[in-house]
């Protein structure tokens, strides 16, 4: 069985962490993470850089890792709005992502937007981004559970998620914002998800808060999932959501598939350098278990 | 459907915690465990006090906790040898844990005999405490990988759990000593485990070690076993085992249950009151994901 990670450390982690990265520091993990193999890397955002810090000079970064880049990478960037969009594809962006919830409390208070005007502002660039031919990833967040709703409906999920696929994205990212999910629920959830976005094109994004996040990517592997977001180390959480933290550790991820025989296309020694890496740049020990296993540098 | 879960935190966790607790704090810390619903709790152990002063004073703690004890809880002790059996019936034990391994390696390093030598010194007291009514609950360490030995095969395994139900054993509690296990090996183990032992005698006890804990809960859930093993706050490890760390967090496991509604016996708020207590006696924060996103006292 293979399964493919979608890394989304350098942008859903490193935006949630408070000291903002210099270009050369984000550049040097971005390319430890694509010599440990990882092949679908989101590594910048086009937001507001007075707001998000973090993300500045994500069109300077995309356009300094594009040169010699190996065919078979793909880094992406999440784009808000049209003019996130135009800077895009300014930078030669090859992959965007667009991001909305299940929860339109979340949604409002995240992107100040409801999910109905959200999906809206996509309009007015996915048709562009279709024509040139960019690979599209929509992000649905709060599928799980939402801090301010409390339960999501699936229908919900289902719902935006059929908005999107009509939108023409090419994945969904179906997210556990404040990692409140279980495996029953995820199950449940997914089987439903699979027959209406089909197995090459849904992802399943955790977060670890209640230490649940493996057991919710077994349970979607079981249900017949192939592909899953991880974050190096476990970087990141999200500063709109009270009491999320971290998305799960891509390192913790690997060590669980690989040791299942699940193949991936990275390399677990390689994956945990680059998390070692961002962990002495940002000072302090990142939560990722397997990472704080290791007593020696791999 | 309902799960026993047996807490280890005041004997696995705290034995292997830095800081020798009081007689006092103990008492405290198991009597908020008992509020919060536990039915099943390894309180000690006799162990020589000189080696691990952490579990002194098991005698009298027991004592102590047994006074107007509700009828259904049953508070055990680890015992290691005949010396540990005479003083926990002196302490008047209704329950008793003795501790092996199915790696030669492991258990030599660990208590200084070879898994025969070690099961033969248990039939210098088993018969006794049989005879007694005594419950009687067997470790088996090591079983999914050994510090020393690498991989552990199957057939050790089942190999000395065979032995342990000859001698009488109430209950099986089959370790991931060093937290290396994987869902699929939990379940490959585990299915001939439960042919040879049943479900109402066969625990599994994880270590958090890499995160995946949790995963292998849930892959032991879905193949029929129905004790597991949980230690408040995620308290402890293993000072034998390099790179063990932490035993699977009550909470984590109840959220996960609960949420999948799994039934046990226990209030999770106030199964994580006994942690948040036991945290601020031990001073430094515990591993339990739970717990860490807890903001207020629940």
């Amino acid at each position: 069985m293979k399964v493919k990670i979608v890394e989304v450390g350098p942008r859903d982690g490193l935006q949630n962490e408070q000291k903002v990265l210099t270009l050369e520091q984000k550049k040097r993990f971005i390319e430890l993470l694509i010599q440990a193999g990882h092949e679908f890397i989101e590594v910048g955002a086009f937001v507001r850089e007075d707001k998000i810090p973090q993300m500045a000079n994500t069109g300077e970064l995309l356009m300094s890792l594009q040169k010699n880049l190996s065919g078979k990478v793909n880094l992406s960037v999440l784009v808000p709005n049209a003019k996130g969009f135009m800077l895009a594809q300014k930078a030669n962006a090859k992959s965007i992502s667009v991001f909305t919830a299940a929860s339109e409390t979340f949604n409002k208070n995240n992107i100040n937007a409801s999910i109905e005007e959200s999906l809206e502002n996509f309009k007015a660039f996915l048709p562009e981004a279709k024509k040139n031919k960019l690979f599209i990833r929509g992000y649905v967040s709060t599928c799980f559970g939402c801090p301010y709703e409390g339960k999501v409906s699936e229908k919900a999920v289902l719902n935006v998620t059929q908005k999107l696929l009509k939108l023409g994205v090419n994945e969904i990212s179906i997210g556990d914002t404040i990692g409140v999910a279980n495996p029953t629920q995820v199950k449940q959830l997914t089987k439903k998800l699979l027959k209406l976005v089909g197995h090459k094109k849904l992802a399943l994004h955790f977060h670890d808060t209640r230490g649940t996040a493996l057991a919710n990517i077994l349970s979607g592997l079981d249900a017949g999932v192939r592909i899953f977001d991880t974050s190096s180390g476990g970087l990141g959480g999200c500063p709109y959501a009270p009491g999320a933290s971290g998305n799960v550790a891509t390192e913790d991820v690997l060590y669980m598939l690989h040791e299942m025989g699940v193949k991936t296309k990275i390399d677990l020694n390689k994956a945990s350098r680059a998390a070692l890496y961002i962990q002495e740049v940002l000072g302090y020990k990142l939560p990722g278990k397997y990472l704080q296993s290791i007593k020696e540098i791999p």
